[in-house]
Parts: structure tokens; sequence; C-alpha cells
């Protein structure tokens, strides 16, 4: 599907908002030839923080990859800007991880198949358990087994962090892991660990939220994808979606409803993400597209 | 609107579950000439909570409402049911409560003026501010100011208990009053009492949900309706709503798309109390229709 | 997940509107033991149709399956009512039916082996095309290839129905079957077809519904799962749902978020009907539950 | 609310596509020391078109605005542009037209009031009937009445084009009038007219939308906002929404449910082209914001 797209270059900029960056970028760019083909900007005003995300086609362009991060690095030296370059064809290496729910799971690698994940590859499945070896084997991906017991979390978590850098993973996808992860994984993954949380955060956070959600009687579950940072569950969310239940859904129903929620709200949170449209700040998120 | 449609008797009940309860109701109503336009009944299975609304016109049934009152009082005897009895064209006095904000105000007005809220009346608005006396003159109602410190809140709230017996008051709106009420208060109208809170309980409980929602980063802003309870945000839920918000809204945004929300969940819930629709248990509530 | 709850039966019934059908209806169960879980009815006040469900425990009934269907029988004899009896444990034989796309038919498939069918059997597959073969084999399905050409479409289909006859076919789902059947086939299944149709409709009947979207400039996207009839499009309406696009999205991206609304809206209806909650009536449905 | 805000200078801009012209802008805005505040663009893919909204603090801009006319004007000279250029003080005249239905009107002047539709005035009220005089009245507008027969249409409309003329009104708001307006009226304020219609274009476009969605047996009911064009209900959809409905629901209730979504859609909608967030070409718009 997207294959007989033209290739582009993807920057990610944040900085502290000043005059004429818009302008500084574009022109930049122009002057090097290139065919702007997206561009999209926001100014968080209380935060005075400048996002920009620009795409360009590679054909026409006259800087290479290194020339181009080199100037771009002169251009924008005073700024305080971090940035990214990125490119539309430039594989990006997922690895997933899961327990023993296995719907969000199916879910990203039917869409990983269908080609809604452009340019992901998905080389490896880790889980506390041994219930989706099968998968792994079905989808042609590497299965890792790391059994987690308190005692022993800091060194298996250790010899995973090893492994995905082996496997020179881009993004760890959650996919209903049911494991806390530690500060020491975080850190070893920043802004590189997406999770789906089965609540409308900042509602219910923690352990069962249906569960919590089926006594306080809400008339709406929901779902949260987000950024996990060391903090359970108060990292930037990426996105979230509802939907209506009522007294006649028992929890059963409401665990059944909210399964659908979770798969398309992870999916779209990853794709956002492996599609460079999202930035993060704070505790917040900027999400284009 | 209503007024063509055939006036109809309701009878809300909820007991303990047992064998026989649907049968023994629609029989009871059947023998005596009811013809029954709706039924609906659930069962909490946790709790074991039966709950039934039947709805029969009132044309071609033999009892009177005392009888009814007694006969079907008799016939519940050893049931522990709670029940009530209602006629669609009975008079519910409605008293509405606002301070600054005048959008869910003037939205249930005008719902009331359309005939969304049938055989409701609006008699008072009672305020800790002054700013929507003309509203009340525009409407025909009465208008009572009650201004509010934490030193005259207990001797005012008696005063407005005072008044809304004398009004001879079904049911409580607080329509964006940003007042806290007391215990005394709620005792004096249990289950009477609804409000919206401008966030998706109970994420954002208390003072400036909106504020809150902007610096977590959510991705949709709620609003909710419930019966008031003693604890502040907690009675049971009514209705609840949510709207998509991105990073491009400011604060000013969420409130503006927020107001429509509050409008909207606001009303739905007035209006299910309202047609009799509504049984609370616990802090839950069952909602029919 | 359905395994432990107790087997109920369930009666599906409509005739023309009149006085003490609930009560009759009740008195019935309750006379010979039932222990009724749901009661769900509905009159169409223009058409003066009258709906009920009623759900109660076979534990405790009195009567046999043959009791129950010859004393009912006899009870409404004189009411011209369609009605049906059902049992939460009797196994359902569904056959799917596919041709390319094979989202619907892996999310259906999903549910059915995460238990979300209940009771549910999927004996074979059907196809116009090779491609889904190896799915049926996964899934332990009889895979049947009926290619379609305008010539031989209704000997083909003929065939079909010898083979879905022959297999106790009980409900036919066109998972995305790019195939319009022909009246004998219908003719041979009424009320027994679902059928997803990616539009949200009536808006864009027939072929190509996302392009035609994508050239109106809609700025929603919707689905519709319906009862099949002889005229395209146009049967009854069992779920329908929708999903925001906007000037962004390309042809393609409505077709990528259409499939995620397909998935949903089918499986809603499928199992709203297998759960016996759709009652058909004129070119309408009244869905329970 | 909106007071507050520094002035800005809004930019809208539609031309074939080429190379550089997001560049060629922003460099010609950051040259004349603008501060860009937003920027957003887009490229229609299949029909080849460009478009651009840029908004710039006027404080720090050296420009005029005859100035910018000019030099602007001679930047794109040949590009085959459209462009519109606007300031966020300037007042935008709004005409709202309405007949018997009084939710829409009553709405966007709460809107108006509340200060959700910034810089705008809202001079005069036109109907084909009496009935809503009052409210004119109340909001300090002017009303005239124009009542319309077949026979008269043509010259009624004359007449109201004349007004419209000297009231200088840059919008009119169609705001549930219930009369077709003609090619003349519509040549005579081209994209400046927008309507309401209650359904989910293209379905039930014409006359009784709830009552054909009714007997239709919809799941959902919509309301669709656009631009008149000569074609009834064709023009360009700005915004869209829909609702659920259910078997329970009656045709009032459609009605009912849809007044809520027809408030908010045309809100949208308006509030999108006075904060000239709206482009559109062909039969489409493109929407920012």
């Amino acid at each position: 599907m997207a294959t007989s797209k033209p290739v582009t270059a993807i920057l990610l900029m944040s900085c502290p908002d000043r005059k004429g960056l818009v302008a500084t970028v574009a022109q930049f760019l122009h002057e090097r030839g290139a065919n702007i083909t997206h561009a999209d900007h926001h100014v968080d005003p209380e935060a005075g923080i400048f996002f920009m995300r620009v795409e360009w086609e590679v054909e026409g362009f006259s800087l290479s990859t290194e020339e181009t991060r080199q100037e771009f690095g002169r251009l924008v030296e005073s700024f305080e800007m971090k940035w990214s370059l990125h490119y539309s064809n430039q594989v990006q290496r997922v690895a997933l991880f899961s327990s023993k729910d296995d719907h969000c799971l199916l879910d990203l690698l039917w869409r990983y198949r269908a080609g809604e994940l452009p340019h992901a590859q998905m080389p490896i499945l880790i889980s506390n358990h041994l219930d989706h070896s099968h998968i792994a084997k079905e989808y042609g991906m590497d299965f890792r087994h790391f059994p987690m017991t308190p005692e022993t979390k800091a060194s298996q978590e250790k010899k995973e962090i090893e492994v995905l850098k082996d496997y020179e993973i881009d993004l760890i996808v959650l996919a209903r892991y049911m494991q806390i992860v530690t500060g020491q994984f975080v850190n070893a993954f920043p802004r590189q660990i997406i999770n789906i949380h089965h609540s409308f955060l900042p509602a219910f956070i923690g352990a069962n939220p249906y569960r919590k959600a089926y006594e306080r009687g809400v008339k709406l579950v929901g779902a949260t994808s987000h950024y996990v940072t060391e903090d359970l569950d108060e990292g930037p969310i990426i996105a979230q979606d509802v939907t209506p239940v009522s007294h006649r859904d028992t929890l059963e129903d409401l665990i059944r409803k909210g399964r659908d929620l979770e798969k398309q709200v992870l999916a779209r949170a990853v794709r956002s993400h492996l599609t460079h449209n999202v930035l993060s700040y704070a505790n917040k998120t900027v999400v284009f597209g």
C-alpha cells in the first residue's frame, strides 16, 4: 500500500517559541529543493514551546541524510531545539510485550500484515507467560519468555533490555502486558514505550479498572494509550476513547466492550508514533495528523 | 406535545430478587384492566436486587390512585419492596439553582418551554448571586438570592429548605451552582437533587476540572450528571458524555466545548428523572428508557 | 465464559397489539415455575405491533420443550402471533461468506474463539475466491469455493443452498462478501442472512461507497449491518456506526478507518442475532439488550 | 473573552500545487516582521490543489493592510491563486434567517452573547413568518418579515438581497429556514450562505428527513451543515454529526434528539467560517483548526 508513495523525510522539532521559526525551517528546506508535502506546527501558549513537524519528498532534495543533519544542526544551533530526522522508508523495529490477553497483540499483528503500520518490523514478542508463543510462531517472530516475580524482576528486566538492544528495537508496545515496568527499564527506552491502560485515565489508575468502573456505576468505559514513565499510568497520553455502558452491562460486558476500545486506541497511538506524528513534552503530547 | 398522549400511571419498584415478580406485577395490573404500554425490569446479579418500571394507561384501569396504593401495597407486603406511584399528567415542581454561568440554566428553560420536560413546572430560581434575576423574570419564575459565606451557609441553607418546602418542590437541579451543599440540605431532599459536574467522574473530582484536564493533557473532556449525596461528586451517576479535544485546544476551548456537553448531559439526566426512568441503589443507578 | 451461566429459554414474539399481552405471557410462565431473568417488550405505536422477548431459567420450569411449544401455541392461538422458542445452550450453526478482505472474517473468528458469540459453531467458510482457504484451515472450518460469473451465479447459488442445508446452517454472515445474492438465495434463508455494508445506509447504496463518500466530502464515514432482502442494501438495519474523517483523509484512510467500523458493527449485529435479541418487521428491527 | 488576545491577520489561499509554496509564504511574512501563530496547509493529492491558512500577529508586522494586499498580490501573481486577507478584530456582519423552529436561532444568539463567535455582529433577523419577531427584539436585532409564496418568491428574494446589501452582510445563516432559496439568491452571496440540514447528508435529502429516517429504521440520526449552492442539499459540507436512536424512539424523539445535533453542528460550522478556517473547492471543504 505505502510502497508506491514517494519517499519522504520528516523533521520533528520543539524549542522555546520565537519569531520566524516556521519561515526559517521552510526556507531552509525550500532553498535545498524540498517539495514540502505536510507541515504542521503548534505553540503551547502557556508553556511558550514551539512544535513543528515538516515532511518533504526526498526526490529533488539536494542534501544527503548526513548533510541534512549537519546543515540543519547548524541552522538551529542557537534555538535550544530538540529535533529528530526520520524517513518514511526507514524500518522501525517494534517489540511487542503481552501476558495472557491476546486481543491487542493480534490486532496489532493484523494491522501490521494489512499494511496499516508502514515500515514497521515486528521481530520479537516478549511475555511473562508462555501462552502466546504459538502466535509468535505464526507471525514469524522470535518469542522470549521472561517470567517475573518481585524478586527476579530487576534481573529479568536487565536481560530484557539486553535482548531489546540486540534486536535494535525502536519502539516497545505493551499490548496488555500485565507487569509494572521499573525505572531502570523505562530509562533505557525514554519515550519509546507505549502502553494501553483499560480505563479513561486519570480515572481508575492501577489494577482492575473495569471492576472499579463497574462498582462506581459509570455510564462510559474508556481506554487510554500513553508513553510509559516511572509513574504508573501517569505518562503523556497519546490517544483515548470511550464507549457507552448501562446498568444492563455486567462486569463481563464491560470487559468485552472495553477490549474493542483497547485495540483501537492502542493501534491509533502506535500508528501516530510510527508515522512520527507525536511530540511529547512535560506530561503532554502534541499529536499531529 | 405530550398533551394528546393518553394519561398513564407509572410504578417504580425495587426489592430483593425472587421468582415471579414480573408475573405478579403484570397479573395484578392486567386483572384490574390495565393496558400496559411500557414494562422494563432489571436484576443486578451481584447485588441480587430486582428493579421494575411499569407504565399503563389510566383509562380502563379499574382502581383509583388511593385504591392502587392500598391494593398494591398489600400485594407486595412481604417483598421488602421500595415502590412509588406516579402519573404522567402529575405536575412536578422543579427548583433551579445557579451561580454565574447561565448555559445550563437557559438550556433547561428552553427545553421546558419547548415541551421536552413534560409536566414540569419551574416556579423558582435560587442563586448565591444576583446575575440571573433577569432570567427568572423573563421566564416568570420567582428569584431568591441566598449569598453564601462559610459562616452563613448553615443558616442560609435552612432558609432555602424552608422556601423549597413552601414551594412544594419535587426536584432540585443544580445548574452549575458553584456551592457545595451540606449534609443537612442533602438529607432534606434525598435523591431529589441532580447536579452537573464538568468532568468525566471519577476523574477530576472537585474544583477546576477543566484546568486539571488541561494540565493532564487528556484527549477527551467529559461531563457527569449525578444525584447529590453527602460525598462531593460521589453520588449515583445518571448520565455522562465526553467530547474529543486535542493539543490545539486551549483551556478556554475546553471550557467552551465542555459547556455543550454539560447542557446535554444535565438535560438528559433531568428528563430521565422527570419521566420516572431512574432508580438508584447503593451508589448506582438503573436508567430505563 | 458463558458455560457457567444457568441455561435459559427465550421466547420471541410479535403480534398485533392488544391488552394484557405482557401479563398473559408472564403469568403463563410463572404458573409453570419459570424464573424470568429478562423481559423486554415494545409496541410500535404507528404500526400497532407488539414485540416481546422473555428469558427464563430452564431449571425449575415444569414444561419440556415440546410441552412449551404446545401449551404456548394454544395460549396465543387467537393472537395472530409469530413466535419462536430458543435455548441459551442451543448450538447455532453459522456459515461465513467472504471474498478477498479478511478483516471482518478474522474479527468474527477471534470473537468466536474468545467466547463473545456463545454457542455459535462456525463449521464452514464459503468464498468466491481462494484467498481465505488457509484461514478456514487454521480455524478448523471446511472451505468451499464457489466462483461466480453472471452466467453461473444461479446454478452456483443452488449448490450453495444445498451445502448450507446439508450443514444445517442457522445463520449466514456475509463478512465482506462482494457478490450480490439473488432472490432465490435470500428466500431460502429468510431473515437468516446478515450483511455488512461499508457506508451509513441509506447513503451510498451499492458499489464503492468509500469512493462516493470521498467525492461527496462527508465528514463522517459509516458502516451498516442489515438483514439481506431482495432489494440491495435495503433490508432491515440491525446496527450502524460512524467515525469522523477530515479533508486530511485520503480514500485509503477512509477505507482503513472504515474497516474498524465494519468489524465492530457486523460483530454487534451478529451477537444481537445470536443472543435472540433481534425482531424484524416490515423494513425495521427491534433490537433488545 | 477574545478581546485580550493580540490582533492577528489571516491569509487564506488556494492554488494549483507547486513546489515552495509554504516557504514562499512563510518567508514573505517573516521578512516583514510577522510572528506566525498558526500555519495550516493541505494538498488534495487527487485534485492537485494547495490550500493554506496562515495567521500572524499584526503588532510587529511592517505592512499596512493595503500594502499587504499589494505586495502579496505581486508575490503570487503567477500562481493562479485565490486568496483573501482577514483580521481577527474585523467585524463580520451575520444575517440570521429562520422560520418557526427557534432552537438553532436561540443557540447561535446565546453563543454570540457568550463570546463564542468572536467579532460577529448580528444586526438582522429575516423570516418568512412573524413568530420570531420578539426574539429579534430581545437581542436588539432588526426584524424583517418576507412571507413567501411560489409566485412572490423571486420578487421577495430580490428585496431580501437589497436589504442584506444595505446591511453589509458578510454571512447568511439559515437557522432552520424552511424555504428553498433560488439561484439568484445563492449567486448574490457565493459561499456566504450556511445551512443546517436535519439529516446525515447525502442520506435523506429534501423534505421531512426525520420522517424518512424513522421509516427507514436507521439506528443513528444526523445533521449536516453546508454551504448553500443551487443544488438542494448538495453544497460543500462543513460539519456533520450523528446521535444513536433505537426502536424505542418515536418520530417525536428523533426530532427532539436531532435538535441538539442541529444546534451543535450549525454552531461548529458557523464558528469555523467566522474564524476563517474553511476553504471550499469543487464540492468539498478544507476545515482547519
